[in-house]
């Protein structure tokens, strides 16, 4: 698909290549690749998560084949952020690439402690990067800029290239308050902006968003007005990598007379790779979840994983009666202090109910300010607009009416060369004029257990028909008497609705019919073509239904 | 389950007994039967959409077991309204249960042309009941009382029994500007207050939505205000149960220089069926849905199905470049006039993604008020509390989170017997005490095509295991030779993931390998699990996966 050719063509242009792989048009599996000649690096590599349409795989990760063609001439992989949907596909990437990582320390202690933790397909070189830094790439270099979200370390990437300057700004949110004290680089932004920016790729998730995004510190402080007048056990789950959150949540429960228990693995690992990064000590005074019950409810407040429902989280497993150490009672108080993510709303409903079904009182963002993006709004991203003034602007992560969206709000802006590019698109830029060169068509990989591989791979249609149509195995053994077929039928089924007895009596009855009905003549194709469709053609009259048949023929001559 | 025993227990009872079927603990296929004595009826018997976890069904229904032991008990079913979370499981209960159906005229002329438009398993005896009449059904007589909801001609229900009123909200909202000015009846209800109401039960599906819903001539006026400021084609998706909010859009276009083309099978549907119940005259100056594109695109309105992007619905086609007569193009405005239902996001972003990519600017109900809920909010659930004074309030129709809320608000009412009750739960009710008898657990029924059963019947759980797992089918013939077994297999597969050529044949040679070690006496069930247990640990090595095994084994005798 990309030829020798093609790559020796893009060696000799004074273009600047860039190639989203992914998030260009969806939340999550984010990368992009950047090329200049024979130098092309890699801008973060995240998975996105399966919703329930897609049956048979956790994950969804970027085209590896495609990835592949650019063995040799890819020489790095750079992380904007610790997100899954920045990092969960490195595992898989540096299995076909095995490039340097470059991150921030807490990205790279993060990457350690997971795979350590949950084990990992191949485990990357990491070379940790702070903020101000630069690396050399080739022809380019890539400096990390420090940028708010809701994840410590977070940054955005400047790329000095032959053709000028590349601010791709990852995920971000300007926070006018962070809990670290890290603040959003303004300054660094606005100089940049001043020497000159020919091109901007910034963050969409938010740009339907009107305003401005609350601030952490905010969060913090309307959770405390609430804990206040609570006299029950608090129990609050949130996102683990929201490190400083949780660390403010410890400060304000002491300040409120409770203490702390964690309970959720995740929480502890993102804590200790926080702990690593940035030399933090661990928090005083906690509570082990094992003892939770021996304090007594109006002194204690949880933290914990499972705001979005998932099945394994401490609080799932709690709102199901099923967590060893988290028992809801009568009088708790559970905040989810998180998102809704879409597609996500059911599962969480459904919690929900187990949890008010316990006693318990449920307090989600819709109802109090319990939680704050971690992704700019309008208004922000309009700030960001105006500190990077633009030649070239470029919307990235995000449904396409999202960047779309934030595609016409940087035309107000007054950006004269505005693209809406979606993954595939192999974008070119010079010092003056940008294009786009070809579209790549995309094959998707997903990840299922142990397995990587595309949709035709992993089978994932086929797996969704048989759950639909259900799957029957026929061995037919057939002896050529002098005048009449001599049969013998068997079939078994499964995934196939029975609503009387009998159903597979009478299926085989009428597929037996059929074959026998053959010319003597007849071949073992022949039979076992008249076999499936007899069996289909049952299912389709009986029940609407075109199962797979799995069949075996073997004729004997007499 | 439910014994003739039990049921000549409450014959001998003087206590009205209620049994929630469904809807209580879930937003649709809502049903509750009301007993005294001998005497027992249906109110409601609709389906819930099943959402994409449930793989192999389309809609979920009622424990149709249960309600066969009521046969012969059962004398009706009265609906409150024609939505199909009340209407759906008809088909499916008057095929067990040949009662008459009592409804609104309206809803009338919809069953039966919804049975003649798509089908139906079995057709109703419908008897058209209008608002003020009332109906006798043994010592109980069911009145109907106007309400407003999103749906023309709902109604309440009041049912006067030996222990006193019963008020049965039905779906509600207290609409101060109904489109076809048939307003709320609030004048019965609170008369009805003042005689005394012994227990009222009602909708709860926003009762944790602060405030009051905005009437539908609200919504008509901010999408008139929208809508003079296009010049392009309109297009707005919209229920087509909400016939008066059809016939207001039609007027408003006129008014604002447009025509209108209805796109969309059931826009029809649901027109005739008031044109026929209220004697409607058809609306006038239509545009053909072929001739969308003879009229100048300032001149036109589209109203279409599809606001939750229904697979087959004409906003989901077109936004797929595949319907006949509506094509997307530059310039058009979309607006989705409607709730995003929850679980339905993903699939409404999805269809938003494309129609922007067709040039459209797509307006929602989170961007405009161009949308106002069927339910009640909070604020007219306690009006309502408040007109009904009931001694004995249960919550229906919701969320268990939004029962409890709406237990919560009618205790902060002064309602001193608040109830929360689940499916299965049946209560009793004698002149001043209520209680919950007994539980019975119901076992949900399914539909799947022509196919209707239970999860077991429709083998729900095996078919989502072979999506997962895939399924193996083996034909194993051995002969007991003299030193040795001389074994032939066959193996085939179907929804495993094939990632290197060759994984069938290796799994046949491990499989072999394993039933040619086995003692010569071994018999067909020893080989058989051999060979079972052999396919499934070569599987869970090799992919992490169980698959299931369809094994047909012959031994011969040499």
């Amino acid at each position: 698909m990309l030829t020798e050719k093609a790559l020796e063509q893009y060696r000799q242009s004074d273009e600047l290549m860039i190639l989203p792989m992914g998030g260009f048009g969806e939340i999550g599996m984010n990368m992009t690749l950047f090329g200049y000649k024979e130098t092309w690096f890699i801008v973060d590599a995240g998975v996105q998560f399966c919703d329930v349409t897609t049956i048979g795989a956790e994950v969804t990760i970027q085209d590896l084949d495609l990835l592949k063609e650019f063995k040799d001439r890819i020489s790095a992989i750079f992380v904007t952020h610790g997100h899954e949907d920045h990092i969960g596909a490195i595992e898989y990437v540096v299995g076909i690439l095995p490039v340097p990582v470059y991150a921030s320390p807490f990205v790279c202690e993060l990457i350690k402690l997971k795979a350590s933790e949950f084990g990992a397909q191949n485990r990357p070189d990491l070379i940790p990067v702070s903020p101000g830094a630069t690396v050399d790439v080739g022809p380019m270099t890539v400096g990390f800029v420090r940028v708010t979200h809701s994840i410590p370390d977070s940054h955005a990437l400047v790329i000095d290239t032959p053709v000028g300057k590349v601010v791709y700004s990852g995920d971000f949110k300007i926070d006018p308050a962070p809990l670290d004290g890290q603040h959003f680089d303004k300054q660094t932004l606005k100089t940049l902006g001043d020497q000159g920016v020919r091109l901007l790729l910034a963050d969409s998730t938010n740009a339907m968003v009107p305003g401005r995004t609350s601030s952490e510190q905010e969060v913090i402080q309307n959770l405390m007005e609430i804990v206040k007048q609570i006299e029950g056990r608090v129990i609050i789950s949130l996102f683990a990598s929201n490190v400083y959150r949780v660390r403010a949540l410890i400060e304000m429960a002491h300040a409120c007379g409770r203490r702390v228990a964690l309970v959720g693995r995740s929480l502890g690992i993102y804590q200790q790779a926080a702990e690593r990064a940035f030399k933090l000590l661990p928090p005083e005074n906690m509570v082990d979840p094992h003892h939770i019950n021996r304090v007594v409810d109006s002194k204690i407040m949880v933290l914990c994983t499972g705001s979005q429902a998932e099945p394994r989280s401490a609080l799932y497993r709690a709102s199901n009666m099923d967590h060893p150490d988290l028992r809801i009672k009568e009088g708790d108080t559970v905040i989810l202090s998180s998102r809704i993510i879409p597609g996500n709303e059911k599962a969480i409903g459904r919690m929900t109910n187990n949890l008010v079904r316990l006693g318990a009182h449920v307090i989600n963002e819709k109802m109090a300010k319990v939680h704050a993006s971690g992704h700019a709004y309008r208004d922000e991203l309009r700030e960001l607009l105006e500190l990077v003034r633009p030649q070239t602007f470029v919307p990235i992560h995000g449904e396409y009416a999202f960047m779309r969206s934030h595609a016409e709000l940087a035309e107000s802006c007054g950006v004269n060369d505005v693209r809406v590019l979606e993954n595939g698109d192999l974008f070119a830029v010079d010092e003056t004029d940008s294009t786009v060169l070809k579209q790549f068509p995309l094959n998707f990989h997903f990840v299922d257990g142990p397995l990587v591989g595309d949709a035709e791979q992993l089978r994932l249609s086929e797996r969704k028909r048989i759950a639909w149509s259900g799957v029957i195995a026929a061995n037919l053994k057939a002896t050529r008497g002098r005048k009449k077929w001599i049969i013998k039928l068997d079939v078994q089924s499964v995934g196939i609705p029975i609503l009387q007895e009998g159903l597979m009596d009478r299926v085989a009855d009428y597929a037996l019919e059929q074959v026998e009905a053959l010319p003597l003549m007849a071949s073992a194709p022949d039979m076992e073509t008249c076999l499936v469709m007899a069996i289909r053609s049952f299912f389709r009259r009986e029940m609407d239904k075109k199962p797979v048949v799995l069949p075996f023929v073997e004729i004997k001559e007499p």
